[in-house]
C-alpha cells in the first residue's frame, strides 16, 4: 500500500534514507536452502557503488552488506532475510544553500505537494541511494535463478545519442561504460567528458537480456511477465520508457514481419523479445530502458522556493554525469526479482 | 497471485472467456455514493466493440453491461460492483482446422507450455475480448476521476509508420482512426486498406493524455505512478513498449534540456510527462504506447503443432487489420483504473 | 482492502446483496484440472438453504449455482471461476415498518455509523444470504482437498446450553440439527420449539473437524493455520468465539497434562487440536465455534431510529429460530477455503 | 505469502531469530507526523522483557530498540520505519542434549515436517522472542490510536483455573501478574510457585479491553474487525482460543437476553463486546484469550527423535512457568496493530 514492497511470493521491502543510518531490505518468501553469505554481495554491490569511473559522484560508500536475519550456516532458512547497509559519507551540509528550493527534474516539488515537506538532505527515500537495497535483494533473487540456469545481463546501448552498433557481450568488461561496442564506448566517454566540463549531464539506453529463461513464467491478464517487468524497471528513478523485443519498432512492422515463425527447433526470429501473451516463450527476454539525463547539473536553472517565489538554482553537490553504467546493476536486480517471483509463482500453480 | 486482479484500493478482478458464457469484472473498493447506472456504459463500450470500422473483425457483440451487484437506486453502495457482459456471437467452429496448431505471435505456444493445454476457441482468457471487462471497470474509475476534474483522452499518433503531425484533440471525433491529424488519418486508412487486401496487418502508436490530474498521486519507491501506469498499459495484449513524457527521446537530451524549469505559474515545459520521482506534478500526464500489428493474418506462416511437427497456418478467422483504434478505450480504462486507485490511496495516507 | 476477499493463493471474492439480483463469488487461483460441474453444488447448497427444518426462515430460495466462467468441459482451466446465485424470494416490503429503526444485535447501527446509510431491506451485504456464495466457493476448495484425502465435517455440539455427550459422526444424518448425539438432538429440538413459541431464539456451539490433513500446512508468525482459521470462522456473521483443540480448557491444564506425548505412531492425545506452532501436525484439526442466538426476534425490544429517538421494535419478518444447523456448511466452507489456500501455499514454498 | 507480515495499510513485517543477530520489524504505511523516539519504546518493552518476576525465564535481554529508518527529528516521515533489537544472551549450547528430539507442545515436529529441518537453538522464528518485534510495532500503532483517544489495556483474568472476581483496572500495577483482583492475584502466585517446584507450568486467560474506539472500524464480510482481531491474537504462540464480548457464553443465551438494547445514550449492555456485524459500535471492545501452559517443563515426557525413534525428554532450559503476564503486552500490541490498520482503512473509504 505504501509503495515500499515489490513481488507477490518473493517479496522485497526496502527501507532507509539517503542521509539516515543506512538502507536495507527485507526479502520475504525466499525458499529455504539457498546458499548465501556476506561475500556474495561484494562484487555486485561494487558495480552500483559510486567511484567506479570519472563520471560518478565523488561520494564514497563502501556498501558492505550485513545480513541481519534469515541465514543460518550460510544457507537461507525460509525465514525473512534482512540486509542492511550503513551510510557513511552522508554530508547533508552541502545541501544547505538550496534547502528551500525545488531542484528541477527532482522529486522535491512533488514530495512537497504530497507530504507538505521534502528531504532536502539528498532526497531521503527518493534518493538513488535506495537502489543499493534493491541490488542486494537482486543478488538473492539471482541465486534462485542461477540454480535454474537463468542469467541476466545488462549493458549500455546508447549514451547521449551515440549508439552501440555491435553486440559482443564478451567485451562488456573492457568498457568502463559497460558498452558491448568498444569503439562507441570511447565516443560515449568523450561525449561525457565534454558535458562534464559544461556542468551538464547525459542520458542513454540500457538493454537487459535474460538468457536461459524457461517457458511458462508470467500470469494471465494483469500479471503478465512484461507488465511486471515494465513496472519493475519504471520504478527505478531516472527511467522514462521501456520496450520489450522490437518494442516501438514493432509498431512500424506488418504482422507478417513481426510474427516470429515457429519451427521444431524454436522461434526463427525474436521480435517478441521472449514473451508471448505475457508468458515467457523460452527465447531470450530483451528489455530496453530509456534513462533520462541526471537532473542535478552545474548550470543555473529557473525554479521557485517552497512559497512559490521565483529563484535560480545551481546544484553544485557531488553528482554523476550520467546514471549509466551505475544504473545497470539496479535494472538487472529488478529484472531478477521479477523473474524469481514469477518462477516461484509458476511452480506453485502448475504443480497441482 | 493468479494475475486476474489489478489495483490496491480500487481493485478490479476480471473473469470470463472469449467463447464462454460471457466476461465480467468485480470492482471492489469503489467508495459509496458514486452515481452509476446501466446507461453509463453504453457509449464507452461502443468504442471498444467491434464493428465500428471497415478494419474491424466482423464478429458482432452488442456488449450490453449488466450490473449484478453493488449499485442501489443508481448509486454505488461501497459493496463490490459486478458487471457482466454476455457473449453472443462466439463461433468456435471456425477454429477447428487450426485447433492443434500454435498461431505465431499468439499465446497458444506459451499457454500450452505453462498449462499443458490452450484454448483454441479464440484464446479463452488471453483473447482481446477480456478487455471489454476492463473498459466497463474503467468507466466506474472514470466516474471517480471526473468528480475531481480529471480527464483521460487517448488518440492515435501513428499507424504503419505514418505519424500524426498536428495534435488538435477537437478533431478526434472526425477521424475513424481517432487520429488528431485528419490528413494523416486519411493516409493511415489508405495504408490499412492496402494491407487488408494483402491479408496482412499493421501496428501503431497510441498516446494517452491525462488532464487535470492533481499533484501528489503516486507512492514512493515501487508504486510510483509511472511504474503502475507502465504495468497497466503493458498488461494490454498487443502493447510492446511505453514511455512517459519525452520517454526515449529524453535519453538523447542533456540535463539542461530535459529538466523542466519551475516558475510561479508552473512548469515551462513538460519533458517529464507530468510525473516527477513517481508522483504527479499537476501537469498533463502523457503516456505513449507501442502497439504491435495484429498477429492473426491471412498470409501463410510457418509453425508447429502441439507435438512439435512443422506445419503451415493461415489464420483466416474474423480479425481486425489493426488493434487501433479499438485498443484506445482499453488503454484509457487502464489509465483511469490506475489513477482512481492512486487517488484513493493518496487521500488515505495524506489525511492523518 | 474493502474486505470482500479471502485467501492469498486460492482467493475468494464474494459479491451481491440480500435483496439485489443475486449473490456470487469469483474464485481466483484454483489450479487447472479440478473436475467441476453444476451438479457438484446441489447437495451442499441444500444444506445451507432455508427450509430444511421447522426452525428456518420461511424465505424460499432454490439457490441454483450458475457457473459463469473458469470451467470448460467440466474441468477448471486455471482461469477465475465465477459462480452466481439469483435471488428469487426477496420481499423487501416486509421491512418497511422498521426501515428507520436499528435492529438490536444487527449491523444496522454500525453500518449507519460507518457509511451514513444502511440497507433496511434485509441487510444487503451483511445479510446471512452472502454466505451462500461462501458455500459455493467452499465446494470448489473441497474438490482440491478431497483429491488429497482431506475431509471437513461440522456438527452441532450444543444448542441453548444442551450439550451433546456422545460423538458418533455416523449419526449426523439422522439428526435434523446435525447433532451426533441423537438423544440430545431431541432435547435441543424441544428447546427450540419452546423459544419459537416465545418469539425468541437460541445459539449454540458447532465443532468442525478436519480429517486427513497432512502435516506442514500453515505459515510462520502471522499466517499460522490456527490464526487463519480463526479469522475465517469469526468472519461468519453470528460467531462470537472460537477455540482450537482443548481451547479455553487448555488454560486450566498444567503443561504436563496439556502437552501431547509424541510416539513413533503419532500423538497420544490431541489437546493441540492438530496444530503446533501454527502448522498442522497430521492429527485431526478440531475447531469449536460459539454461535450467538439469532438477533431477529418476535419480542419487543428497545431501540432508536436513525435520528436517535427512542423507539420499540419487533422484528416480525421471516427468520430462523437458530443459526444452527444452517451455519454448519458455511463454517465448513470457510475451513475448506483456508485449507485449500494453505495447501497451495505450502506446496509452493516447500518444493524449491 | 510467507507469513511474516500483518495489516493492509499499517503493515508490519517482523524478521529475525531467537539465536541470530537480533529481531526487528519494518512498519510500512505509518502516516507522516507521528512523534516517535527511542525512549518511547523503553517502558513497553520492559513489560514483555523476561526478568520481571520469579516465574520468568532467567534469560536476560535489555531489549533496547534501535530505529534504523523512517524517523527524522523525532517524527515519522511516512517512509517505512525499521526497528531492530539486538540479541545478547543467546546461549545455544544448552540446547545441545535435545537437538535431535522433538519437544512436545512445541513447533519442532511441525517445522521439521514442513521444512525438513528445525532450529533446535531456541526455535528460531517460532520462538516467543519474535514477539518483541511485535511489541515494538505495537508501540507505533498505539501512537496513532492515542491521538484518537483510543486506549488498549490487557490484564489477567485467570491462571491455573483461579479466576479474578473483581475488575478494578486501577489495581493492575499492584499485581505482579497484572491481575485486577489482588486477592486472586496472590492465589495465582501461590499456584505458580507450586507448579514451579514440580517443574510444571500453567496457562490462563487474558482479557484485552479497548476504550474509546470510535464506531465504524472494520470492513464488511471477511475483514470484520472481530475476524482480524481473532487472527491477530491467535497468531501469538500460546493462544488456543478467543472470544468477543459474551463469547461462548452468548451461545447459551436467548436472543432477547443477548441483544444489547439501543437507547439514545448508547447500548444498555455490552454482550456484543463492542462489535456488531464486524464493525465497532463505539462501546468497549472486549476480547478474551485462552493461553495454554508453557510446553517446556522439567518433567520427563515421551517423544521421538527426528528418525522416529522413541525417547524421553526433559526440557531443562531457562523457561517461564507461565506465559502470563509477559504475553499481555504482546496481545495488546496485536490489538493495537489491528485497530491502527482499520482506523487508516476506514478513514480512506469513508472520506470520498
Amino acid at each position: 500500500m505504501a509503495g515500499n514492497s515489490f513481488g507477490e511470493v518473493f517479496r522485497v521491502t526496502t527501507f532507509g534514507e539517503s542521509h539516515g543510518k543506512g538502507i536495507g531490505a527485507v526479502i520475504d518468501g525466499c525458499p529455504p536452502g539457498v546458499p548465501l553469505c556476506r561475500d556474495d554481495f561484494e562484487q555486485e554491490m561494487a558495480r552500483r557503488r559510486p567511484g567506479g569511473s570519472a563520471f560518478d559522484t565523488p561520494r564514497r560508500e563502501d556498501d558492505k552488506v550485513e545480513i541481519l536475519s534469515g541465514v543460518f550456516e550460510d544457507m537461507t532458512t525460509g525465514a525473512p532475510i534482512t540486509v542492511f547497509i550503513k551510510n557513511k559519507d552522508a554530508r547533508s551540509k552541502s545541501y544547505d544553500p538550496i534547502k528551500n528550493l525545488f531542484r528541477p527534474g527532482h522529486g522535491d516539488y512533488t514530495y512537497f505537494k504530497k507530504y507538505g515537506h521534502f528531504d532536502y538532505r539528498g532526497a531521503g527515500r527518493y534518493s538513488a541511494r535506495e537502489t543499493a537495497a534493491r541490488v542486494a535483494a537482486g543478488i538473492i533473487a539471482g541465486k534462485i535463478l542461477s540454480k535454474e540456469g537463468v542469467d541476466v545481463i545488462g549493458y549500455t546501448t546508447e549514451i547521449g545519442g551515440i549508439r552501440a552498433e555491435s553486440l559482443d557481450l564478451t567485451k562488456l568488461k573492457d568498457s568502463p561504460l559497460c558498452c558491448p561496442d568498444l569503439k562507441k564506448s570511447v565516443e560515449m566517454e568523450q561525449a561525457l567528458e565534454k558535458v562534464k566540463e559544461q556542468g551538464d549531464s547525459l542520458g542513454g539506453v540500457v538493454e537487459v537480456r535474460v538468457k536461459g529463461c524457461p517457458p511458462g513464467l508470467g500470469e494471465p491478464v494483469f500479471d503478465k511477465l512484461d507488465a511486471d517487468l515494465a513496472r519493475a524497471v519504471m520504478s527505478v528513478g531516472a527511467v522514462k520508457g521501456m520496450e520489450i523485443g522490437s518494442g516501438f519498432e514493432a509498431a512500424r512492422l506488418k504482422g507478417s514481419q513481426n510474427n516470429d515463425p515457429i519451427t521444431p527447433e524454436g522461434f526463427n526470429t525474436n521480435h517478441a523479445g521472449g514473451i508471448l501473451a505475457g508468458i515467457s516463450n523460452g527465447d531470450d527476454i530483451i528489455i530496453r530502458v530509456a534513462v533520462k539525463p541526471i537532473p542535478s547539473i552545474g548550470i543555473e536553472q529557473e525554479t521557485t522556493d517552497r512559497d512559490g517565489n521565483p529563484s535560480k538554482i545551481t546544484t553544485s553537490g557531488r553528482f554523476d554525469v550520467t546514471a549509466i553504467p551505475r544504473i545497470i546493476p539496479v535494472l538487472e536486480a529488478m529484472v531478477k526479482i521479477v523473474l524469481a517471483d514469477h518462477y516461484l509463482r509458476n511452480s506453485m500453480m502448475s504443480q497441482f
